[in-house]
């Protein structure tokens, strides 16, 4: 059994990678942070675990260190930086779920998040964990940056056509609805329920710092510079990302050759399916669940200026997170790679 | 006091109009028509009229014609033709909520309501209701189109800058999320509360039959084409549309000028709320309300290809609907435009 | 035109009593405090406010005493006593929506609220202030205390029955169901989005601080003691209580004689309806209104064991808060009791 | 592998009875009918087995009888009846997820269901199947009656003190709390998203049909008649139920003594938790599991009448229907009582 430890776990996103890994059937759990909650039993914080007899522990690294094989990092961004290198250091595998080394450029970085990036060196021996795009390296990765929620959604959504001839080279539009628990679960006003509750909102207009990672990647498989407009919303519901993608063309295409590319660029994939013409992706759907579902649409009541539009629906915490790090680590150790993955989810 | 009807008075939209209209200084209900629940009381079917007497009555025409001056028609499209030719030609005047007079050709009513227009003479003689838009021709009109609550939302969104010679000639992106209320009462499946709940979908992508509504003002605005990709979202919440809208520019234009215009446009509007800079409309701050709120924004990290981002809020069942008729009842009739609307919604 | 200020508005029940009273014929709002947020415009935190010019004030009360004859007390229990002490002593009349002076027994109060009553004088010349119940001695009050939310709906529910010789002696059983604005404005943990969302719990179990209200009035209306198990719960809904309470009879009483006393007993009451045999209240038929719906139903299946079973619904910002204080204030100085609280709520 | 089949498998019972089908190691899902949807993939329906081959069937008795060797039933009460005859006179073990087997009296049946009962030599064979009070003879049944949702959260709750010598005889009363899945997928005014949600309301008070079951069971398990008052309550979240139990007490117990009882009674079983003197259970701690969280708590204010309040949560459509079904399976076949039931839920 893999021995591993989640450092931060106190969140919602910890609270579900836990879940995972705990039936996950080639892992041991061995240690999970927090520093708010050290000495408290997990049950107590999070009640679907009411059942199990885990405590958080304090964040002492020179004592974890030797706890596990493997560590999942479910710490601030920042925070991350110092953790990643000392694990490093000491010859562990690390995957940050934080965005501290998934930018390749610590300057743009540095940019987006307003603190210097004090390990920029590692940023290249770090693998963009986004098993679709990056599957190879991720295999011999010893530290994972685990890709944000919004960007996975984006990315596995876009994937299949950026930079093909047929796409126009202007800035692509990405509208995403995302649940609550995106937010996270430190108390703050604007996540209450009453200010939740029955309503919707745009946040972060042009200034969300989910945008260079979204950028980077796709320039990344475009092989040319790729621009993005990104707008994330915040929806009454707990879970969810649900990205609608605008991609003008500039050469008429048709639809089912799209849909076609599409298909045959997840073929293989286990976590992404593309639905059938004129299905629409649901959060509820996959909800609970590791999956990224897909539909392709086109606006061609104008032929000179057909426009695409790509429907993607992921859980922000499972395929937007602890789920994508458990697929990483799958690969890593040479698991199969949907090992404890693939428990259907509750529904509705 | 000014005798008024409302036909097809079973569903939110016909409820909510009654509520406005029984809050109104000016004007007196005489009859609400529902053919299934005829003979019932309102208040059995409708609980925030739990202490009022009205009882649906049957939509007899030929009964209701002498009983009011003006009437609110909140029919299925197609039904609506015939009421509406029917009631013109007493003499009356008409407001239509439904959508069949507000197209101005027949040829594209027919094509993406896949019914023919029976009375299309009639669209000549009828007014699109958008007071913002149309005040002028509203105040004479006795045939009032009252708009989709999406083209509303999307409508208000751009009027003030469409057409201008900042702005790309390429389709406007209208990205909209609406409450359930906007589905109707009637029961269906999708609309289950099981389905909706904690979920987001896109729906009618392409082929949403608001688009050619908010394609005819749009252009009627720039005086020359325009193109939209529309693409609609339910979302868990009864009542609220936002709209979020991106509008490429062809040249350099700060963001600052764009706002001013936006103000300008709607300085003395009642009931648009341009906010300031930075601040997000939401769905909650308008819900109940007559208010539509929007704000601009700008991604300009690409200076060439900046793109602006106009996110607007409305009530769909307000003035997305019943309000906005009620606004245009008041023009029609010399009334304070405001009459009725400003009662201040509860929050949250 | 009455002037009147509200100390401590930045909650929500503030902000309704603020719409409100904005809405009210006979009254001007002077004043409109929040420590927290003294200084920035009313309609930057509740933005349903956001066409007005309001601005939040700090609490020095030597400066606002002057500026209302009435002030309407939003404020924490503890920080009200010396408040209402000061303005009583001022001669103002004072409206004070906290716990501080509606239980008549200091020691009682200072039992469950952990803290001692410095006025305790006050407590005689404070009345109580439910109109339903003590609408004379409200007329001519110049300090009420205006009812908590739940002890409201439970009060009205069991008005006209408690104390009757049908009545078995027994403690009667309240089990409410609360949204979660009753929980206030403040950031919590258990009061995030995704803690409430689909979901529902318990909470305050035999020691929920409402009891000794409802005890209290409930043995002066019955004139002998009155007992009560009192259970809260937390609904994932923004406003609304729904009290289900249940009264063993234990002598045979037929349902429509007991229906007959609850008509009689509210039968000229301009906020309280009672419902049709077999009608059933719901939160979202009284939300936004000022109105308590009741319906009494009874398990007669155990003749010898007969129970009543009677349902309250109310909004819990208004009937049980807000606009209570408003209808006091209409009393105090002789307006129309609804005046300002009759306007129709939106639906759904 | 088991071979087994459901019929009726077209909603929210017959889609989680199916997922937790499908992940059970002993069992193979053989057939999944409906009448309406027979021909379509089970994917295009319960969009959570998207990636699913799975159809639905048609209801052919004649056919299916040789398909399986276990029969799940979720059909409406009165159409089991027939199918439940025709697979026991097959030979074939049947688990019924409807009413039509619940009650052993066919006269009480008749009463409260309003329909015959056809088969009422088949009562005494069927065994009410809920584990924790009958498994012994689950073991041993061929026909296994699968309890109701709010019986089996009201039984779990009280049986370890109905009956007993401290306990009061007079009515206990249950009051309970459940998710809209409860009312089922078909489309229905009442159970639309706009008519649920934000609101709270009680429904079939003192006649809804889960009373003579729960009335029966706790008489076998107290020895003596036992009677209860029970109101159901509609709540807008998609699955739950938590009951709040209210037991006066006769003789003066201590709280302790009584959580000790509980302790003792559920010390083996698999999935009932009893919580910490003081904790609450809530819906969402249980949501996706097949456990029933238990709190007890006391109102010692009076001792002379001392009440005991008993809160339980289950998952109405897993402990409360499916999670139930596969339990008695499990005891049926002599698998591991746990088999298939012990994936952590995902939260929130």
């Amino acid at each position: 059994m893999l021995k591993v430890a989640i450092l931060g776990g106190s969140g919602y996103t910890g609270c579900e990678l836990l879940r995972l890994l705990l039936g996950h059937p080639k892992v041991e759990v061995t240690a999970v942070t927090s520093e708010r909650l050290a000495g408290t039993p997990i049950s107590d914080n999070f009640l679907n675990f009411r059942n199990t007899d885990l405590k958080f522990e304090p964040l002492h690294l020179e004592t974890l260190v030797n706890a596990a094989d493997l560590f999942f990092l479910c710490l601030p961004h920042k925070a991350s930086q110092e953790t990643v290198a000392f694990l490093d250091n000491a010859g562990k595998k690390v995957i940050d779920l934080s965005a501290d080394f998934r930018l390749k450029s610590a300057e743009t970085y540095e940019a987006w998040y307003q603190t210097p990036h004090l390990y920029s060196p590692l940023l290249k021996k770090a693998v963009y964990g986004l098993p679709e795009i990056h599957r190879k390296n991720i295999k011999d990765a010893s530290i994972i940056a685990n890709p944000g929620c919004y960007p996975t959604s984006a990315i596995l959504g876009l994937a299949p056509i950026i930079g093909k001839d047929f796409v126009d080279t202007g800035p692509v539009i990405i509208d995403s609805k995302s649940g609550t628990s995106g937010a996270g679960r430190t108390p703050a006003q604007p996540f209450m329920f009453c200010e939740v509750n029955d309503s919707v909102k745009a946040y972060g207009i042009a200034i969300h710092r989910h945008t260079p990672e979204i950028e980077q990647e796709l320039t990344g498989i475009a092989q040319k510079d790729v621009n993005i407009i990104f707008t994330p919303h915040l929806i009454p519901m707990d879970r969810g990302i649900l990205s609608t993608m605008y991609v003008r063309l500039k050469k008429q295409t048709g639809l089912s050759d799209i849909q076609k590319l599409y298909h045959e660029f997840y073929n293989n994939e286990p976590f992404v399916r593309v639905l059938k013409d004129g299905v629409y992706p649901t959060t509820k759907a996959v909800k609970g669940s590791n999956f990224c579902d897909i539909s392709v649409f086109m606006d061609k009541r104008n032929p000179g200026e057909a426009t695409l539009i790509i429907v993607s629906a992921i859980d922000n915490l499972i395929k937007g997170a602890s789920g994508a790090s458990v697929q990483n680590m799958n690969l890593m150790y040479g698991f199969e790679e949907t090992a404890g993955l693939l428990s259907l989810p509750p529904s509705p």
